[in-house]
This record gives structure tokens, sequence and C-alpha cells, in this order.
């Protein structure tokens, strides 16, 4: 240890804590382990054989492209690939210019955090929401307001009194199989959201990293998609889209859509963050988009993601029964359930992961995805890692757990 | 466009401007100039074949690595080729865990930025120095202070003077080839920087993207291999180098190393910031100093490199005479020089770059990048993407905006 005094800390950092899941994942190592824990998709789903093709046509066609720095708004052939793939999800009128493209969503929520937020600004986010965005927004000083959601997502009429009462300077959704609630928001309440932005001239920012991994139909379109019909609401949107999920997430590549004024200081920032995100990464992204493998790879990781998220549904109700109440998600990654307490069994999820860490399973208690009012009964169970023989295991260890 | 107020910026961005060079930057689409106004690598010396291999090595022997999210860390076999490349120019006893993989080190800058300055603290950085460290730290709200610099760099006894006056929360230095300077601090002025470090309690950020590219012998130890001569110092020293400049900027990986407190905390908010740098990358670089090819990539960079350097520096003697004066560069990528005023020519860089850019002929004015007191007589030549033919050529066409 040093005595050195030389380091001394911008006073930011006091607004943000070590994740409390940390702690926990340092216990994931226990042998034989089966955990619902991570918030990752599949790996072994990853078409790498796709990705060494476009990695070599990157290299061969455009090895200049691939190997400099690249402008900072992304590498032009990635972001018309993009513009492509959203106007294959409704989104019309979507020139490549409009479209930045990020290291990663998480860096969308950082340069949102830069541009938009000063110390004690409010944001609203759902609640439980995204532990990362949370930190995220209050490194930069935002004061988190929390808007209680269901199974079908936000609740909308308390969300137009949270921003009437604190008039945020933006509220954050995740509208599409959440992280970490697996809920969607209704149709009726997507319109509903964008005529509450008009009405109140409030910035939505639409995180959907998880859209295109539903399971049986597809989800209701995008905000993004359905501000067309709604007017003025493109104005009050921001969408972030990944490829971490559906293509790989060692690319680290995402992409944000904004308004015009917001859209150039974001590039701006980002010029200061990082420069621009990996134009190796992104040359090979976009030869990937460009071969058409999306569809298919899509198709598989869907049906795999699917089937995993039945058998633990499945399970749940047969192991737990009444002990657990849950919604079944309908695509993504998680299934979001609640300790009932039934027959006086353990309702704090925290005791429950202690608890099923000995016997053998792991996942993630609900408290830290609040930014206030924590259901500590809450938890978040991941699917997108195991085989359904795993899932069905870890189910019977966490019905001993209880 | 739109009349929504949606959009509400943040405070901080009143701190900074859209870069000045970016006006001068589209100008350069104008057919047949000659551009010495970039500040990128010459991309046709990278090692394509050598990235390939890498790349096909890492899909093929570590695939779930390469294409899965990573620790915010780095991926620990990058981290152990660093640390080892690192060992090959004088720093010892550094062991993998205790350097941070940056998605390039612009975003080192960055992660200093937010874990370092609250708005108001000040911040000293050579005058000039690199634009976009400016940027990015008066976007954390930090006030900046020059120190000046001569052939030798930093010139440390103003140095010494202005951190006791400002008590500032770091120094920033690019003490090897800097940018724009072309300077390299001088061994005895390192290990006064060291010295001044321990006693004042300083923090000195040491930016090293250059000093691979050496020309003849190579430059004095970085501050980081220093700081075993010097007690103390090692804690108050951050270290941040690159591959940019010696790889590929296309990887968009970098590193930093920096006492225990403050890597922590830089870990804590680049989860926030990116989460992880591309992992498809940071294997394909790993892979590529595991297969020890760096070595003959260097020494051909640094012979095409001290060609051009070499080339420009008599040209403008020959072509310019008495009318600038500068400092031979013995490495990286810029030639540093000032207007004189000679027989009453142009003293104005900025005057002087619009003549410039009518003769066909490109580069940047010095102002930009100073954070105070700019000598508007001084400019910006890089001989890095030219060949020698093109910079006679453009030397010739300087000559004649003159």
């Amino acid at each position: 240890m040093s005595d050195s005094t030389a380091v001394r800390l911008a006073e930011r950092l006091n607004n943000v804590e070590t994740s409390a899941i940390r702690e926990l994942f340092k216990l994931l190592g226990k042998p034989g382990i089966i955990s619902f824990a991570g918030g990752f998709p599949d790996v072994a789903l990853v078409d790498v054989d796709g990705i060494r093709q476009a990695t070599l046509a990157a290299l061969e066609q455009e090895p200049a492209g691939a190997m400099q720095y690249g402008a900072t708004e992304g590498y032009l052939p990635l972001r018309q690939q993009l513009a492509t793939f959203m106007a294959g999800k409704g989104v019309q009128a979507l020139t490549p210019e409009q479209l930045v493209v990020t290291t990663g969503s998480q860096q969308a929520l950082d340069l949102l955090g830069k541009t938009l937020v000063s110390p004690g600004d409010k944001v609203i986010v759902e609640g439980p929401t995204f532990l990362a965005t949370i930190q995220c927004f209050r490194l930069y000083g935002a004061q988190l307001v929390s808007a209680p959601i269901d199974g079908d997502g936000v609740q909308v009429d308390r969300l137009e009194q949270l921003i009437v009462e604190h008039k945020p300077k933006f509220v954050y959704l995740i509208p599409t199989f959440g992280n970490p609630s697996g809920a969607t928001l209704s149709l009726e309440r997507r319109r509903r959201v964008l005529e509450l932005a008009v009405q109140h001239q409030t910035l939505i920012v639409e995180d959907d990293p998880y859209g295109d991994l539903y399971f049986d139909a597809a989800p209701p379109p995008s905000l993004l998609a359905l501000s067309e019909q709604v007017p003025g609401s493109r104005d009050c949107l921001v969408y972030c889209g990944s490829l971490s999920k559906t293509l790989s997430a060692g690319l680290r590549l995402g992409w944000m859509i904004a308004p015009d004024p917001l859209m150039s200081k974001a590039v701006m920032c980002k010029q200061f963050s990082d420069a621009n995100s990996s134009t190796f990464a992104q040359a090979t992204a976009a030869q990937y988009l460009k071969a058409g493998r999306m569809d298919a790879n899509l198709a598989r990781a869907r049906a795999v993601y699917a089937e995993r998220a039945r058998t633990m549904c499945d399970a749940l109700r047969q192991e737990l029964g009444d002990a657990v109440e849950f919604v079944a998600p309908q695509g993504g990654l998680f299934v979001w359930a609640r300790l009932t307490g039934a027959r006086g069994q353990v309702q704090d999820s925290q005791l429950f992961a202690q608890r099923a860490i000995e016997q053998g399973v792991a996942f993630v208690p609900g408290a830290p995805f609040y930014c206030e009012q924590a259901d500590r009964a809450s938890f978040r169970l991941s699917f997108a890692t195991s085989d359904v023989d795993k899932i069905r295991e870890g189910v019977q260890r966490l019905a001993r757990a209880l």
C-alpha cells in the first residue's frame, strides 16, 4: 500500500458504488455451479464462420478502411447496412447519416449522460432497469426517478405524473423484452408514450438490444418505427441498437439515432471519448450484414432461446409452484420473478441467492436493478447460456434452496 | 428544422467548441491536394497479412474469448502480451493486472477526466498539446493551464512554478515525439519531472503513443521506466500506451497503467463507458504480439517515417529558408514549425494555411493546440502519409504560398 496523496478523485465518483452484483459474481467460480446470473447471450450461438468470412472480406476489399482511424460517426458502409437493417424493422426514412455507430450500446448511454445530464438533473427510468444504466447516468450527476412497470411495461399514467412532477431531462425505457424485467410495452402504451413525449416535450430514450430475440410473434413495432404515426414524436426520440446479442458481443458495436441537435453534440463528445469505434470491427460487421446471413443467424438464436425460456418457465411452475410469480417473457434473455412468501417461505431474494449458491445455482437478486424503492422479493434468472438439461437441474436446485 | 424543445443539453457542453481544425479538413477534398494536415499514421504500413493471420488464430483458438463480452480490465492474454511489450521497453515489475486495456488511448484520457476532474479543477498541459486532450478534459470542467515547451520538451522550472501556483489535479505530458510539437523531453528533465511529482505529490500523466516510432537512436526511457530510479514516483504516475501508431489504428486499442486507487476507479468508470473494448480486436492484437511480428513491423515503420521526416526537414530548409524555424524531430509523425516573419513574410499561420490550400497543400495552424496564449505563428506538418516525392512537391507549394 502506498501513502501517496497524488491521486485525488473527482466528486462525481461519490454518486456511484461498486456493483453489489460483483460480489456475488465472485462466488460463481465454485465448481459445478449452474449460473442463471449472467446477462450475456450464448457465445455458442455466434456465427463464427460467418464472422471469419466477413473479416477476410473486409481485409481483402477495404484494408485501408478497416485498419485506419475512421469517422467518429461510424464507418459509412456499416451505417448503410444498419439503416437497411432498421428499415427491415419498420423504420422508414432513415438515412445512414442519421445513425452514429457506438462502442456497444453502453457507449450510447454514456454519450447521452455526457450530452444531456448536468448534475442534479432528473432522469426517469423503469423500476427495475438495467444496472449499468443507473450507474452510468449517476456518474454524470443524474438524480434518477423510478417509474413502475408491470407485465405490459412501464405504467404510462404513473409515467405521465412523474414527467409532470419532475420535468426530467429524459425518460429511459427498454420497451421490448426488458432487462431485467423481460416485460414488453404494449402497443397501446407505446402510442401513449409517444404522445406524452410530444405533449410534454420530453425526450424518450428507447434502448432496444433484445427486440430481435423474439420467440414466436414479433413484438410491437419499436417506438422509433411507431413515431411516424405520432406527429412530432420523432423529434423527442432517441433509439439505441446493439449487435451484441444478435451478431457478437465481441465486436462491441451498437448504434444510436437521435434528433439532429443532440446527434451533432453526441458525435462531438464521442470524438473525445474514443475518437471512433474499431473500424476493424465495423468493417467486419458491415461485410457480415452485406452477406445476408443475419436472418438465418437470428432464426437460429430465436429458436434456441425460445426453447430455453419455455423450459425455465415450465420448470419454475412445476418445481417452485406458488412460491414464485412471474410473467413468461416473449423474447430476450431473462425471466423476472418474485418470491411470494407463500407458506412462510423466504421472501428476501438476497438471502435466497445465498442459499441457492449453497445448492449450486446462481442468479441475481432484484434490488440493485432499482434506483429507488427496491422490491427485495424480486430476482432475475437468465436462461440464455444454459442448455435445457442444465436449466431443469438448476431450477430443481432453486427449489431445494427455498 | 424542428421546433422541438425536448432536447436540453448539459451545461458541460458550454466548455468546448467544435474543432477549428474540422473546418479546415472540409477543404481537403479538393482534388490534387497534398495533405500534411492529418494526424494519422500511414495505413499502407500496416501489416495486414499479420493481422489476418492473428484474427484467424484468435477465431480458431479462442472463439469464445473473441466473440463474447470480456472483462472490463481487458482480455487477459492481451494484457500479458502488453506487459511483456512494456518490459521490453524497460518497464520491469509490471504485472498484467496493473494494466487496463482501453478503446484507444483517447479513452484513457476520457477515463482520467471522468475519475479525476471535478468542474473547476486545474490541469496542466503542454503548450502546445494534443487537441483532443484539451477538449476531452474541458468536457469534465477542467481549467487548463499551459506549461511552455522548447526542443527538449516541457520547461521544468516553469512547470514547477505552475504546479505550486495552481495545485493541479494532474499534469498531462507527451514526453516523447510530442503531438504537435515533435519535441522529446530530455533525460535530465524526465528525472526532474519525477522528482517534482514526488515532492509536490502531483499526478503526472505520460501519454506515449509515439515512443516506438524513433528514427535513429531510441529516445530516453519513458517516465514510467525511469520511475524505478526515483523513489515514490511510481505512485504519482499514469502511463497511456497505444497500438494505433504501431500495429493498426483500426483495432482501436490502447492501455493505461495507473496507481492502484486510480486504476480501480478507472475500471469502474470504463464499465459504464463501454463495458469493455472489443474482445475481437483484443484477441487479434494478442495473437499478433504473440506471433512475434511486432519488431520487424516497427523496424519497417521507423525506416519509412525517418526518411520522410528527413526529406521534409531538408526541403523546409531548402525551400523556406529563414522564413520558418523548427527543431528536426527524432521520431513520431510531426514537424512543428514557426513562421519567423523574416523579410516581411506572413507570420499568421491561419492566413498561411489558407494561402497554402490555394497552392494545393494543407497543414494545421498551431493556435488550436494551445489551451491559452496561442502562438499564432506556429503550425504542424505531418510527414506520415506522403511519400518523399509528394513531400518535396508539397513543401515547394508551401514556399509558393509564402
